[in-house]
């Protein structure tokens, strides 16, 4: 019985057939590690651990460096494992030339110049972008439960959350704190930087934990996210410290969720996930706040925390089945701070389930 | 007076006036923060947080999105600051090319193959390699102090490390107590996944931490690294738990250090970096051991853990005061396990300094 991963390069194979390209470089990290198993993670972002052939045919070379043989060995079959040692770019397009192929495509957004300048000494070269995030963005039966049990994980530290916002404390003192929270409780990483943002600090949806020590009565914006089993998590909260939150902190939040909760009553099989983010404009439009919402409502998330779909004005697709989308909207004022709230909502056959 | 980041981008200046270039797109996260101050990092490898375009004449862009436009502004004038929303690739180029900008660099080993098809609609593009690279080689007096700092961290730790190998205790329970050393004591993230590999696992150079548990009377080997105030450490040590080291350990130790020492004596301005990697190798070599060193012998450390310059067999540069450089020699046997031992040397005007 075909595993998991053969599962998906047999369904990458049905897609280069379509396509009429013999075969795909995949070079992205998690695309990888999603037809492989092999390494989700590149030691930095110049630096590979392999990459995987896939052909038409549905076969596949797994190509890397003495570093991994033994990690490869265990989950690849010895006769389909290329090592290559200094030179790797030109040692590819090599391997690649003389096994006939003549048409390869690539990974655009992930293949370095460098690499494409020495494969298409040889071969000719066909952008692609989006042959495995369309596979990656319908998640199987596996990947829905990971998902499950990551955003459970994320719930459990979120309940935790409160107890760590004492007055006197900083971001950053937060911010570790609930990465050991992650961490002791099953996480492998955080699946990104958290964000622990005090008062005028969470008006900046990309805030950086710092020094700002949390006051009695003010806001504190918490977006947080482990690694679960190889999946990722991501929500966020706001939450007054104190007991007198200020009209403007109530108002603001029950703005943002109730933009939360009009959008994700469009997060629907067959719907345009551009009329989502519609809807929570138009929401908080109607407060004349609209103008104070900068990003956009959401993003798929998977083995990595941003990945397809994305969701914005700009989005052109519909919501599918097995699609796990964020729902964030978030109003920010530079003044006093700023509200975000975030789910994860898997969509189902007939609807969706916030996770 | 010039800030710090004013003077490298004034060495880059010269360096594009030398290659004839009007200007270079830097693109590499650590580069662009090196000559900028701005994020160090990009949020995934396939999502960068913005970069910048220098011209000969020293001028300075900034382009990114409105996440980061609130850090930006701390640190960049705002007339040279370019904010972007979709469609960033298609924007840059358009941006550029308005400049009168005709011919332009970029870092082939960075940039997507995406984002090349994108700028070369509308400019010449000239691929280069090695333009900030051979800035960052030399680190400067800052530069030194702060990796003379991370280092020392690295040494507590290590000095800590003992009373971690309890046996009993899995690989990855120790790397995570490591982890929680270097962060409680001021490093804001790991500069790499902590190694810790039990027994035969330390044959591996690429071990990762599992559930094996450590024994009494067995090697463990660790290899870790933190970053503190923006700076990387990289060190390995190799133990052995419990009173009575076999003498295959033994011996193998002390090939290991006297190929590390030997190699180390190389390390010297004006010298062939090759050279050093040989005298490692002909000192196994005269143990018959030579061929269970199986990578190379150190590299570059500073912003990133892994830069230039590599030091193997293929190296053809020479060692210069200023470099921070590993000597990492390795000895491993699949049968019981390895032995790795690692300093961070500076390369001095008259010789070297070990970290």
């Amino acid at each position: 019985m075909p595993n998991i991963f053969e599962k998906r390069r047999n369904r990458l194979a049905l897609a280069l057939q379509q396509r009429n390209l013999p075969a795909l470089l995949v070079t992205h990290a998690a695309n990888r590690y999603y037809l492989s198993g092999f390494e989700l993670h590149d030691p930095q972002c110049n630096e590979s651990s392999g990459c995987l052939l896939v052909t038409a045919e549905g076969d596949a070379w797994l190509f890397t460096d003495s570093r991994y043989k033994d990690a490869a060995s265990q989950l690849w079959p010895e006769n389909q494992l290329v090592i290559y040692s200094a030179g790797k770019d030109a040692f590819i397009a090599d391997w690649i030339h003389e096994r006939g192929i003549p048409t390869l495509g690539i990974e655009d957004f992930s293949m370095s110049v460098a690499q494409y300048k020495m494969l298409e000494k040889t071969l000719r070269l066909v952008p692609t972008r989006e042959l495995v995030a369309k596979l990656r963005v319908i998640k199987d039966a596996a990947e829905i439960e990971a998902l499950r049990q990551s955003c459970a994980l994320n719930h459990k530290v979120f309940s935790q959350v409160p107890s760590l916002l004492v007055p006197g404390t900083t971001e950053a003192e937060v911010a570790w704190k609930i990465e050991c929270l992650f961490r002791e409780q099953g996480a492998s990483e955080l699946s990104f930087d958290t964000i622990v943002a005090v008062g005028p600090n969470s008006a900046l949806p990309h805030a950086i934990p710092g020094n700002t020590v949390i006051m009695e009565n003010s806001p504190v914006l918490v977006d947080m996210g482990g690694r679960l089993n190889s999946y990722c998590s991501d929500q966020s909260r706001t939450f007054w410290v104190g007991d007198t939150p200020t009209t403007v902190f109530q108002d603001t939040l029950k703005r943002v969720q109730e933009a939360q909760h009009i959008a994700i009553e469009h997060y629907l099989p067959g719907k345009s996930i551009k009329d989502a983010d519609t809807a929570a404009r138009h929401c908080l439009a109607r407060y004349g706040q609209q103008e104070y919402f900068t990003h956009s409502l959401g993003h798929g998330i998977g083995l990595e925390t941003h990945e397809a779909p994305g969701i914005g004005p700009r989005s052109r697709t519909e919501f599918q089945p097995g699609m796990v989308i964020t729902a964030e909207p978030g109003l920010y004022y530079p003044q006093w701070g700023g509200v975000r709230w975030e789910y994860m909502v898997l969509i189902t056959e007939d609807g969706h389930e916030i996770l």
